[in-house]
């Protein structure tokens, strides 16, 4: 199939670029590359060196004899993207390209708009030039399990039967989002529902839980095909993040009572969902979500996880609760479904001691690139008032 | 009460700041007067002549004794908005400064993109700015019953109370807007559901229903307090389009089968709500929605109903079914709750032959002035195909 992969510089866009090209795939890269500015905007950086765009698809042509095209246009650009998509001729879009950090669109007013307006435009012009110039093309967007929230009562996968009142329908399934960056993940969903209803476009929303290691077969083929892994207070999601700090003798900084429960899965599991929907296409004008992810857990057991093997590697390892930055439910019922990739032949990896191992090793051998600063949390939900005060002693061990 | 009112120059933002002003409030007007720079780009003009914003205050001191303070600041200007607010301290804003009409977020990409642009940036500067400056000041903010769609169950005010497999929980009642217009106005709602969550601010969401009139005691004062009268195919919504098609002597143009079932509600009650909405303010970290209209009819009983009144007035009146420019349903359940605004005061004002006659009367005054060619539909949900395609005589008088 033709692929395009909008955002397939970043983290699961690069994975998944590589993995979808060693399957046989013609794939394209569309990216602006804007997160690596990002990156050194907040004094960012990956723990594990990443090589420049080019560079890893020179790469990967060296390696596998496989050509993955590189194209830097931002989806912001209309013209820029009509373009690419007349070129391409994509069986499939993958939309990647979207600013993905919670604490990131909470950081003030300019980063909650500067969000919205990128992952809103993408999605705008995504869907408007399937509709202009390929509406055969499926589009596959990455959307969030935190579009959901933590709803007290079991999470389908889009869409739920209510009956009220003596009368039953199937409606979109209540969205609670809990930043500004969630927010325009639920917003684009319903775009492109909608798109999927005026203009029969064919859309898979693949509401994806928190991703976790950075290894796949291809990335691990040569350090210039290295995917990234952030550990840092912005990108840094909880898993990679605890690894670091069990690796650096820091620690683990559970946010809150850590009865946050949330979905997961292994990076190894985004790619090969991506390529399930990708070869099992929506239908003209349906408009599906599947729940991306494998497994539940509850920050507290992802440490105690983490924490065991760490001391199994004679690490020494504590967890300390600290005041929790966000605004979020630290004990609630939560419970989703996830049987749309299963069935669609999704087998999953579940978290193994030797996956945290594995990142535990390679933050210890990345040690002298952790800077500990980046690691304590320092946007706050609830703004100025909350930083000033409560969280002055956040860090247990840099404060 | 203090009452800062973006987009006070509007249909319905002049006639609630003129009918606040009367009732003792001391109103300021915001508004960055971009609707009548639409209007010159879209060749379109209110049927009643309209005063510019600063004669129409002028008038409004003259006649009434009253000062309505006006600024033209466009809330997209994030300092300008902080320092209106830091200088008025309003305890109400309320907020209708956004692109209000379906069509013009259908007409093409460019126009889908300004609408979303524009609400979504008024409306998180709106909440930043309250949660920086003015976290007391009650946010009363104008959404629509076109957030909920049709669906086959009754809608309630805002959220619903769900069982599903044994458990239960209050959640955002599921949106389905029908055009890009409405989709913006459902990523609004999250939004500001979302700051009362984590900022405690207090807020209020007017879900109203299609407006009709442009009668209020105050713009009946003086020519120069006239509200602005839409018939065009853009901003003329369906009940005053009837009347001046009547007028006219021109068939009612309903779109489809005309069973497509709405809420509706007299501007002089829109005002009213307003005012309710204000004085009784949300509690600090309070969201709350209501769903402000007062009646439901289908667009094929407003025909019969607009129809009848003509012919009272010896004008002769058909009634033709066009192509539906719009995707929507012609057929289907509606029902929608109505309790809270009732509830605290609201007595609504039925919509009434005399009424309908003093459209038909305006119009026919004002006959000069209107533009046949505004009328038929000309935008379409489909886009190109259809445009192209069936709607080609779409207008059984002009084609």
């Amino acid at each position: 199939m033709r692929i395009l992969v909008i955002g397939g510089d970043g983290y699961c866009g690069w994975a998944t670029s590589l993995y979808l090209s060693s399957r046989g795939h013609d794939v394209t890269i569309m990216d602006s590359l804007v997160r690596r500015d990002w990156d050194r905007e907040h004094g960012l950086d990956s723990l594990v060196p990443i090589a420049s765009t080019r560079r890893r698809v020179d790469e990967w042509q060296r390696t596998s004899g496989r050509t993955i095209r590189f194209q830097q246009t931002d989806a912001t650009d209309y013209a820029a993207l009509c373009a690419l998509i007349d070129e391409v001729r994509p069986d499939a879009l993958v939309h990647f390209g979207q600013q993905r950090s919670a604490p990131f669109s909470m950081i003030d007013r300019e980063h909650a708009v500067r969000t919205h307006l990128n992952n809103t435009l993408t999605n705008l012009n995504v869907i408007w030039a399937l509709h202009e110039r390929s509406p055969q093309t499926h589009l596959v967007k990455l959307g969030t399990m935190g579009e959901y929230g933590t709803p007290n009562i079991d999470v389908e996968e889009g869409f739920i039967t209510v009956e009220h009142n003596g009368r039953t329908d199937t409606l979109p399934y209540p969205k609670q989002p809990g930043s500004f960056y969630h927010l325009t993940k639920v917003s684009d969903s319903d775009q492109i529902y909608f798109a999927c209803r005026i203009w029969k476009l064919r859309a898979t929303d693949l509401n994806q839980g928190v991703v976790y290691g950075t290894y796949t077969e291809q990335t691990a083929l040569s350090p210039a095909l290295a995917n990234r892994y952030d550990y840092d207070h912005i990108f840094g999601t909880v898993l990679n993040r605890f690894c670091v700090q069990a690796a650096l003798r820091h620690p683990l900084t559970v946010y809150g009572k850590g009865g946050q429960t949330r979905s997961f899965l292994d990076i190894r599991d985004t790619v090969r969902c991506i390529e399930i929907a990708c070869e099992n296409p929506a239908a003209p004008g349906e408009y599906r979500v599947f729940n991306q992810f494998t497994e539940m857990f509850s920050v507290e057991q992802l440490a105690d996880r983490v924490a065991a093997v760490a001391r199994g590697m004679g690490l020494a390892c504590d967890i300390a609760h600290i005041e929790n930055p966000r605004t979020e439910k630290e004990a609630h019922y939560y419970n989703c479904v996830n049987t749309n990739l299963r069935s669609l032949g999704l087998e999953p990896t579940p978290l193994s001691d030797e996956t945290i191992a594995r990142l535990i090793e390679l933050a210890r051998r990345h040690a002298d690139r952790v800077d500990l600063e980046l690691i304590p949390p320092r946007v706050t939900w609830g703004g100025a008032a909350q930083r000033e005060g409560a969280l002055a002693g956040a860090n247990p061990a840099v404060a």
